[in-house]
């Protein structure tokens, strides 16, 4: 897949369960960390200290095709799927050679934190979608 | 909600992140919980030794509406929301007094492991689902 | 034990890993969870927002005796076991019934948050060490 | 360190805590991600499907120097550091950089698991061992 980041990682011990398997919800841990390493191939961070924009969850999905194993080496292919003026969507497509492990997203809206702490709605800077649209395509 | 079960749960510090609140993925494992606290009440466990069943995740998905935070108390209400004669998919929403944290579902297929340990998809067991909605009525 | 809190805890699923019993990190996690139950049974919080200490880890140890196992209840036993000027040692035993789990150790050193977020060693406050031993005795 | 065996790391988002770093329970998580890829790196594995041999944690330490937080890539150094017939302890050391993060240790004995999977201790393979040793020397 041409506009797509690729993120390589390996099951560990502590991330199965007593079915031998992967337990699901570190198929969520397994994209951000892809969408994490895609924000640094662009030069950036999801979370400078500092930054004036935050980016909390708003939707998070997955569907499970094939289990993952202890010490499996597996790929997390990411990409930016679909940018509204206060959101971002992440897809993402998990494979272990060729077999599908899953597919998922997460959407995360684009805040900014006054004085408080309080998040207030912020329009997405579409400088910054460019920059990982530009990384994911590599 | 009548036909639901309610799991309160404390949020505990390890679940948090440096955001200052809890992990979008520990939703995941809070509405796991509920779910398993609603087959304890009906008598069952989701996984017990030497069961013939088992019942490996097919999706997951949350919505997020508000995030929570250290030492909340919170509620996880689940139902029994669609059964085909393959899977079942429990409903959740989160809520901490009048503030509703979130909703989701978990969708698990019902399969029995054969003897090398390869699962093959079976006709999900009627009695145990009456037995789980009987559960969540209370 | 008459100088102890006792903290009930549910084995959840996704605390177990391939072997099929609870992962060995999770034991650092469920002496954490007893000790802060014990703050809030004194009365306070070991991170109430804006608080003037904090109370980073030096030191965890845990000797494991006999694993814990999907929806087992267990309790652990916490109490404040040594204080120097600079630090809090608590002492923890876990068992499953009459079943020794293991027995370990947390111990945090006091320090208080400066302006540009460095922290500073500071005199462990002796108030709060009355009232966590106190709530301890129960 | 001649002896030793390094694994490099990188800090994930869900790694950290409202304190702004990781939390404690990290690092044994991490010694753990380390000495297993020793195992690896001695064309081994810690916990090979049929195994004969199983490795339960007898004990866990950890010392705390400084703080890791998002993003930091640091090392975990490891070594086989004392034998006994029954249990092989591992020694750690974490750095980022010239930063010590902390050191620790994971203590394992060998056991063989029955018919009915209980577990009963047996010698230590000599022969392991030695390719750890020797995969730690590199």
């Amino acid at each position: 897949v041409s506009d797509s980041f690729r993120y390589r990682r390996r099951v560990q011990f502590a991330e199965t369960d007593l079915a031998g398997i992967v337990h699901f919800s570190w198929m969520f841990r397994y994209m951000e960390e892809a969408e994490h390493a895609l924000w640094r191939a662009a030069g950036l961070s999801v979370s400078a200290p500092g930054a004036a924009i935050v980016w909390p969850r708003v939707s998070a999905t997955f569907d499970y095709r094939n289990p993952l194993h202890f010490e499996d080496e597996f790929d997390v292919i990411v990409r930016v799927d679909e940018v509204t003026r206060r959101s971002v969507r992440f897809a993402f497509v998990l494979e272990r050679g060729d077999t599908p492990i899953g597919s998922g997203t997460l959407t995360a809206t684009s805040a900014s934190r006054n004085g408080d702490g309080v998040l207030r709605s912020v329009a997405v800077p579409e400088e910054m979608v460019e920059r990982l649209r530009a990384a994911a395509i590599g």
